[in-house]
Order: structure tokens, then C-alpha cells, then sequence
């Protein structure tokens, strides 16, 4: 098994050209499209949509391409997680959650100058040229050691994803992720959840919103509220009414807002980035 | 083979999760996306489109997941259809169509508290948790039976898609899907069109547009006429001049409406649920 | 091996049933979507795509349907070319740079009638009635003489992309491709480049924009520049700034304007038949 998640999109072609070449690498691979729609060269987005889906997939070679400094000295890279799996793409971050969902970092090469790569190199396509290929050749059989030369793990680009604050009865989260019915995730859990002091379906959320620049900017994303809202805590839409905005935790287990049958993000205009303030209401 | 149709898109990784699901249960089934770009929770175009293609399908596992009741106490059930096929989704009409077309329900259980299942289940995502697992173990060679627990076919929720109607030489025919190139399918075939009285190729056809909140209001749907246009009744596009409107039997034989090389519903302003009113013209 | 490459888009299910009937018909075929999502009916901007990627797609059937001629006079073909490779489409020109990349036109047939299609053929709908089902029998064996009447060469329609010139010191290169990205391709290559006298990241580039109804109305093209800027020559996105307008050869060895970490087709409003004047900076 294969899968592919990149910004590529599906118009143009190029997810289609990665399947191409694997396929003609490793015929016998059975190539998944996790997704190629990841807001473009958005390496949080692909990071945490990786993460999310990960243990769903077969154990297999994962690869993921968002990469923004293509052509530039990032490393490319090729890594054996704790579980068996093993994971190719641009060291951006991209791989980072997901290999830490998936016992952590056990083995890592630099494939930039893979000798499995194609020749010549492009300098703007290294799914095709590089990524592909190696994945391709890995999935045949090709050790990891094969494919590159190796690093050590704490070579590797970390990535931190921005995650709530709770203090003083307030919860101050930041949007990670919206998805295409616009239901917002946030950067927030259970444990932010209990913080609170909220039970699903019994406690009225008074939720107000903050845009700020970045959440270590608390004070300003204080100040700064630009829209403000009642919302109900629920542990499933069916819980609300139509059109009723709601706060649960999502199929990835993490905190998110929603409109039942209707989009958070368009009522509310948030995007990631945007931070949210939700404390509970008095009465 | 498991077939997939579903309005989750392709952007957020919902789909490529089912197909790493169904891969990882039964690695041996084909798995086929008929489409997840239905639009969002519109239970009668994806109704329409399954049932429009099923007949191309190898005969299989299909899936069917638009489920705007995810989490209350709708069903989620599989069917074995007349024809040897299995059906998996929520009961809420999505594959009534497609369960008739291919020669009625034979068997039905009801798969929401199924032994398949993954664990534990989300309140958000059945697709993933009840719908894919219980589509791969019937395509590995589970039994209906073994899937959940038996149903009456008459407790199925029925779905009836809005139908035209013919009167004293008008059609009221309310659009029912519009799809990527604009053309405008319609709730009406080929008996209407005789009923009408009309030839392809030989008949100038009169369109006027009346937009009614539904075609059981026909009165109004008859009063309300917000734009007016001619069109010509042709077999195929290439009868028709560039830019031209027309009429015409499309590749699932429902009556419609197109611009040659243009778009029908870009020009008119149709969306679903909108009824059109035919009278043939007068010379 | 079985690809696909059309404008049905992913939302109506038209790619699906296409999988489906190849599927019923040869149950061991690969198939891969190179891309549904070339802009509707843009004959050129398909052709350019399929003969970009065919050389990284395995030796196969190769089936790509741009066909605003659908239901008209025009033929469908299956066309084999020198490398081994079969075609399957329209001939409105589509599938020409393809074949004349993978060592031209060893033989072709008509398959408008062919004994291998779907019963009925639909008017508008020939992805499924005739091209699907000509490529999945081509792929289970059946050889091409049996798929329809035999064609000669010279009866093929044509496809000539507009190219680029260069005069006195100043390029005239027609927009050919605009991807997801906003990345422009120009009808140009290396050698224009070379009659410019310009190094990799060694000059700088004075970039004006003439919208011109066709290349062939050069002075037009001279006349009516709507946009100047100012860009620089490199080798990759990592030789420029961020938000920096460059120019450099892309993954097909074409060349094409970008913008590092943007858009140049929003930046400059660029669109396919505009054309680019491109004259070497004088400092």
C-alpha cells in the first residue's frame, strides 16, 4: 500500500503523473488518495490531516507532499516510524505529527540525491522526481537504508502545532482546520473541555470570537472580539437543532464548532489562524 | 468490488480515510469512487446519481453515505437488492432509487449497533466507523445476516423524487440535478415529451421558467414566471447552433435543458427544486 | 494499464461510471485517473496535459475525452503509436501531441460504430457508451483492428499549439496553461530562451503583457500592453524572494511565469490565449 495526500489538487495532473510513476515502478502497489486538496502549501493543514487519518490506513508507505521550499536546500526525506510504517516527503514538518501517532521516529534517510530518483530532477516537481519514485521503490522491497543517506532523528524539522490555554475559566483556541461542510477544528481537546468544567448536552457555552495575529498574542486576542455568540455543548449534531451552533469534539477527537445542517465557518468567518475564545455561560 | 458515493469531497481526506478502512479490512476489494461531489446533505441528487450509474457498476458492495441525520436515531442499514447486489448507508431514502432499479429489496438488517463496526464509534463520521468497515466484510464474504439485525422492507424510508406533470399542453417538470457543465436535468422523460406531442429535431419548443417552492403548488408554479426563453428540441448537442438552448433526452434518458457549448443553468438562473414550464410553440 | 484524462470533472459521478464499465468489462485492468478536471471543452489545454505526463504513465491504454464535438459528425478513434502504447478518443486533435510524443501513428481506427460499444450509444455521453468500452477491450486483449475500420493517418485531425517567436531581441509567447498553483506556461522551451541570451539567474528580465486576440496579430500583440512588470530569469522558486515574480523552465521543460509562494495568473490576470512579450532587461 501506497498513499498520497499533497496540495496538488486533481486538475492538472500532477497527482496523476505520482500515480503513474509508482505504478510503473511497483505494479503490485495499491495506491490510496488520502487527499490531494490540502490548502496549498499549507504544511499545518497536510500535518494535521496526516495525523488524523493515518491510523485508518493500512500500514504501508505513506507520502506527503506540501512543500512550499521546493528547489530550496529543505531536505527530502524517507522515515520508519515505531509501528512499521514508513513515510516520504519534504522535511518541513509535514511528516512530524504523524510519525509521533505512530511510535516516533525509528530510522531516517536523506533522499534528495537518492540514487531511485528520476533523472534529471525538476526543480518544482519532486513528487514526480523524487518522492514517488522512492516511495515506489520502497513499497517493492528497497530498505530504507537504501534509499538515502542517513540522519540523525533530531535532524529532523519539528512541527508545533498552536494548541489552547485555559486559565481563569476561559478557553482560548486556536483554529487549526476547517473542512469542506465548515466545521471548524480547534487546536483544543477533551482535557480543555474539563478544564472548563463542560458536560456534553448540559452546560450552555457563551462563545465569543478573537481574531489575533498568533495565539501568543493573548492579551490581544482578548481584546480584540470581533464577533460573539451562544453556543450549546453536544456530543452529536442530531443533539441540536437545525442551524444551531454547537461545540463537540469531532471524529478526530478534538474540539470543533459547527452548524447543525449549516457551516461554522461561514457564519462566523473563521479560518485558520483566528483564535476562539469560549468560556462557560453564567446562568 | 465497493463502490463509494458520498458529498464529503475530496478535500479533506474523509474519503481517502473509507478507502484505507475498506483496504485495511478486505486488501483484496476494488474499490470504485463513483462520486463524493454530491452537494452537501442533498439526499435526492445523490439518490439520483447512484441510481443513474448503478447499472454501470460491476455488481458489488456499494456504499452510499449523504447523511445529514448522522448521529440521531436514523438507521444505517444493509440491503441485497434483486439482482444479487449489496447496498450500505443510512436509511433516509439515499438508495431507494437504486434499490428499485435494480430489482427491489430482497433483504435488509439494520447495521448502527453492527458487531463490524470499528470502536469506538464517532458521533460525526459513520463513513468511517459503521458504513466502510460493514462494506468491507460483506465484500470479504460476510453475510448479510451477520451484519446487523434484521428489518422489514416495509420500514425502509421511501424516497419520491418530484415528478412532472402534463396538462392541457404544459409541462410543469422541476429541475432535479445540475451538474458540472450546467446542463439541467429534469424530473421528466420521454412520456412527457409525446404527451406533449413532440418529434426530435422537428419541434420549435417554447420554455418559460416559473421558480415555485414546490410543484405541488401549481398554481403558482404557473403565475410566477421569472424568465422566458425558446428553445429547440433536438437528439444531440451537435443539432444544435453554438450558444443555442435546447432541449433534449440526456445519457440517463430524463428530460433536459442545455446551451450548446454553454451553460443551461448559468444562463436561466435553475437550481434544483425550481420547476420549468414546456409548451410547445405555436408555429 | 488504463488511463484517464477528461473535463468530466469529479462532482456528477461521469468519471465513475466510466471506471465501472471498464471494470464489468476487463476486471484486471489498473486504472488511473491522470485527471478529470481539464477545463471543459479546452481541446488544447487537454492535449498539452496528457502529452506532458505520458512518458511517466506506464505502457497502456490511454483514453482522454475533451469532446465538445459529442454527438456530432466528428469520429472517435483508437490510434496506436510507435512506443507501444494505444489511444483512445475524439479527433478534434486531442490526443496529436500524445501521439507524436510517443513516436507517432502506427495505426488507427474508427470506433463511431465499433463493434465493441455500448448498446445504445447515447447522444452525449460517448465516455461511457464508446470510449471506456473500447479501452477496456483493448486492454483484455482484443487487438485494434477488431475495435473499429481502419483510418489512415493523414485523415486524423490535426492539433497545432501556438508557439512562440522571437525578433529582435523580444519574445512573443502565447499563454498555453494556467495550473492550481497560478503557475503560467508559455508556448515557448529552452531554445527561446537561448535566442534571448539569457543565463539561469544570471539576468534580469523586463516582462510586459500584451492581450492579442491571436499570436498570429503580432502587432497587435506589441501594441496592447495592459501589465509591465518586472521579473527575474532563475532556475527555481528557491532563487527567488517570496511573493517574487520570476521566470524559469517547469516540470515539462516549458517556460513559465510563477510567482514564489503565489500566484502569477492572479497577479498578472494572465489567461490561456494571452500572450506574454518578454524582452531581456537593459541594465
Amino acid at each position: 500500500v501506497v498513499t498520497l495526500l499533497t496540495d496538488y489538487g486533481l486538475d492538472d495532473g500532477f497527482a496523476g503523473v505520482c500515480h503513474g510513476v509508482i505504478a510503473g515502478i511497483c505494479p503490485q502497489a495499491r495506491i490510496i488518495d488520502l487527499t490531494h486538496g490540502i490548502p496549498r502549501q499549507d504544511v499545518l493543514a497536510g500535518a494535521l490531516v496526516l495525523a488524523g487519518a493515518i491510523r485508518y490506513m493500512p500500514a504501508g508507505v505513506h507520502v506527503a507532499v506540501v512543500d512550499p521550499g521546493v528547489g530550496s536546500a529543505r531536505r527530502a526525506i524517507a522515515v520508519a516510524s515505531g509501528d512499521g510504517r514508513r513515510f516520504v516527503g519534504p522535511d518541513n514538518g509535514l511528516l512530524w505529527l504523524a510519525l509521533h501517532a505512530c511510535g516516533g521516529i525509528v530510522e531516517a534517510v536523506e533522499i534528495s540525491a537518492s540514487p531511485l530518483r528520476l533523472a534529471p530532477v525538476s526543480a518544482t516537481f519532486h513528487g514526480r522526481d523524487i518522492f514517488a519514485p522512492a516511495a515506489a521503490h520502497l513499497a517493492a522491497g528497497v530498505p530504507l537504508s537504501a534509499a538515502g543517506s542517513p540522519l540523525d532523528a533530531g535532524e529532523l524539522v519539528a512541527l508545533e502545532p498552536p494548541r489552547a490555554r485555559v486559565a481563569d475559566g476561559i478557553l482560548l483556541a486556536p483554529v487549526v482546520y476547517v473542512d469542506g461542510f465548515g466545521n471548524v477544528q480547534l487546536g483544543a481537546t477533551n482535557d480543555e473541555i474539563e478544564a472548563l468544567g463542560l458536560e456534553p448536552g448540559r452546560s450552555r457555552v457563551e462563545l465569543a470570537l478573537s481574531v489575533a495575529a498568533a495565539l501568543d498574542d493573548a492579551a490581544r486576542a482578548h481584546s480584540v472580539t470581533a464577533v460573539s455568540a451562544t453556543a450549546r455543548y453536544v456530543r452529536t449534531f442530531d443533539d441540536a437543532r437545525a442551524d444551531e451552533l454547537i461545540v463537540y469534539l469531532d471524529s478526530a477527537a478534538a474540539l470543533a464548532v459547527a452548524v447543525n445542517r449549516g457551516s461554522a465557518a461561514y457564519r462566523l468567518g473563521l479560518k485558520p489562524t483566528d483564535v476562539v475564545r469560549i468560556s462557560k455561560h453564567p446562568c
